[in-house]
């Protein structure tokens, strides 16, 4: 299956960074759910590194009664052996955005409108989002390139993300302008958008991609990302119903989608000449002969399908779950607002100085 | 005395983004003190590296006149030769924590009611503190690996630190919503205790702690010190007439002498057996057959009562010294308030719109 040499202290520090910091502040836009975006991302983080310890640990490196354990080992990402998919544009993204979609539709909410006065951000919310964003971006690469070879490979695969996100960048903030009103950029889209570039070649930045192909996928996927906050986001809720706030749509359902095809593509086009002692660690079963270029893209394009399939049927799996009554969840009227599951410091002076019209405590949960 | 291969540049800038984000941020959850908190964190950071190259520089490595530097030598961590302390559970952590608490008994401010409306945290203060604990979290493993044995040491070391982390983080949040009010979490308590876990295997992580044990310190000192949030702190300054802002004695006294008691009793089961090769990097003294393990807890031990008498005495020393007339300390009514040692924007919006009744400048110093 070919050696992969999985990522060293600095790619584990590097990813860690990128899930505490990067995702637990690029949630904190909302101007009354920053203590919830960042503690529950904290939280889920904790309990996921240990949970994948014992399911990893159960299912590869369970040994004489032990689990083995080493920083290469807990990291939660199990790349499937047929598929190559490194950064995780089907496995991460495109599994995680519609999982969360198809959930949210099956928890739709009719009367949301009731917390609308606290769903846009404030201007402090905004910046501190940015530092989720910044993080995000620089860990990008690292993130990518951890479970590639070492060496010519996660170089190969750090710099075409590093393109891409750049191309993804200048492409939000250009697009940004375009559909603004007065010309102006929307924050929203730059605290997401331009992060595109990192999902749009979550698949494709190990192969030989080039340069050239990471900077017009990044722009793509950030014009693409930019046009989805704009114009989809409003319809998937009035058409589709499904409510979706942190617009993970557009920052990874559509790139995640994008990457995947992007992936059949780069991977179709494999040869030994382009890749040289390289193939063995990208495409194994190219490099030993037992697989065409055009049979590891239909597998991949088969890899997108699988991932969309599993997302939409755990989702909604997920979110009848979540239906059962006992599992209480907070009236329409109080969604987005930490005083639901956090003590909120100078509560009733916020009641008094902000038009937020936070109920009362007792009628929460 | 077994070779000590120190950190490398990762590991120096793993422990910088630590102390100069990670403290610097930390502490930034009082509503008016946040220039004071990350500012003068700066200051001591940039003062001490700069003092401790002299230091230790004169006591260490001054050879023909001249003071050898190195990344490696840089950080002021020198644990003592006959007792492991790699991550400082006793020199750092109970040092700083029980000279700090000695220091403010001496300071003690019986009207520091005066300030009481400054002495709470605000909403965006709180998130801003959260960036400080998320660095700390994920530089901690590097922070305790840094003075040992590269390779399995150090590999073992972040693990066991990882894992003490992720329960701690665990603990304090079941903890935090068991004793909070409707079972509503206290960011208080996720800011800090979710951190006990890196303080409480501070002297073990390096040795044969296992994960299993990493697991269960990090859980019980995650809850300790919430419990301590919630009931000692209050305690602590109405009984003991120690005013901990912060709640250092926490998450740095409580966890440090557990960590410092739990590093005796790891040491007191060292085998050959167990360690193998690795025994001379962590207990050189017992490899070479100077010291048996019971001896070495032992010794641990004594470098306990060591530091709580040398951190006592020197923390009485310093307050007596702060004391002195002539070193002007702001008046009861000003504490915790950046105005005294900054200039503070829109300082005069402030007075309008905050029930502050902040004193004219020219009252201070």
């Amino acid at each position: 299956m070919g050696k992969r040499i999985l990522l060293g202290r600095e790619g584990f520090q590097d990813v860690h960074a990128m899930v505490f910091v990067g995702f637990g502040f690029l949630m904190v836009f909302l101007q009354r759910y920053g203590f919830s975006s960042v503690g529950f991302t904290f939280l889920l983080a904790a309990f996921a590194l240990q949970w994948s310890t014992l399911v990893q640990g159960f299912l590869h490196s369970f040994h004489g009664g032990h689990i083995h354990v080493g920083v290469e080992r807990v990291l939660p990402l199990t790349p499937p052996p047929q598929v190559r998919d490194a950064g995780g544009s089907m496995t991460i993204h495109t599994f995680g955005a519609y999982f969360g979609l198809v959930l949210s539709r099956v928890l739709y909410r009719p009367q949301l409108e009731k917390s609308k006065h606290r769903q846009g951000s404030v201007y402090h919310s905004d910046l501190f989002a940015m530092i989720g964003t910044i993080f995000l971006w620089i860990f990008w690469p690292s993130f990518n390139a951890a479970l590639t070879a070492l060496g010519a490979g996660q170089h190969r695969t750090a710099l075409n993300t590093y393109y891409s996100l750049a191309a993804s960048t200048l492409g939000t903030f250009a697009l940004s302008a375009l559909v603004g009103e007065d010309g102006r950029l929307d924050m929203v889209h730059i605290q997401n958008a331009a992060l595109a570039g990192g999902v749009v070649v979550g698949t494709s930045s190990e192969m030989m991609l080039t340069p050239f192909g990471a900077l017009t996928a990044g722009f793509l996927a950030g014009t693409v990302s930019t046009l989805g906050y704009k114009f989809f986001t409003p319809i998937l809720e009035s058409k589709f119903k499904v409510q979706d706030t942190c617009g993970v749509h557009n920052l990874h359902g559509m790139p995640g989608v994008l990457g995947a095809l992007l992936g059949v593509l780069v991977a179709g086009l494999a040869t030994h000449e382009a890749y040289g002692d390289g193939l063995e660690s990208v495409f194994p079963l190219i490099a030993e002969g037992q697989r065409s270029a055009t049979s590891q893209a239909m597998h991949q394009l088969f890899g997108l399908f699988v991932t969309l399939m599993f997302a939409s049927v755990g989702g909604g799996l997920g979110g009848l779950l979540l239906k059962l009554p006992f599992l209480d969840s907070p009236p329409d009227s109080q969604c987005y607002e930490d005083q639901v599951h956090w003590q909120v410091p100078g509560e009733h002076e916020d009641k008094a100085q902000r038009p937020l019209r936070v109920e009362e405590a007792d009628t929460q949960a």
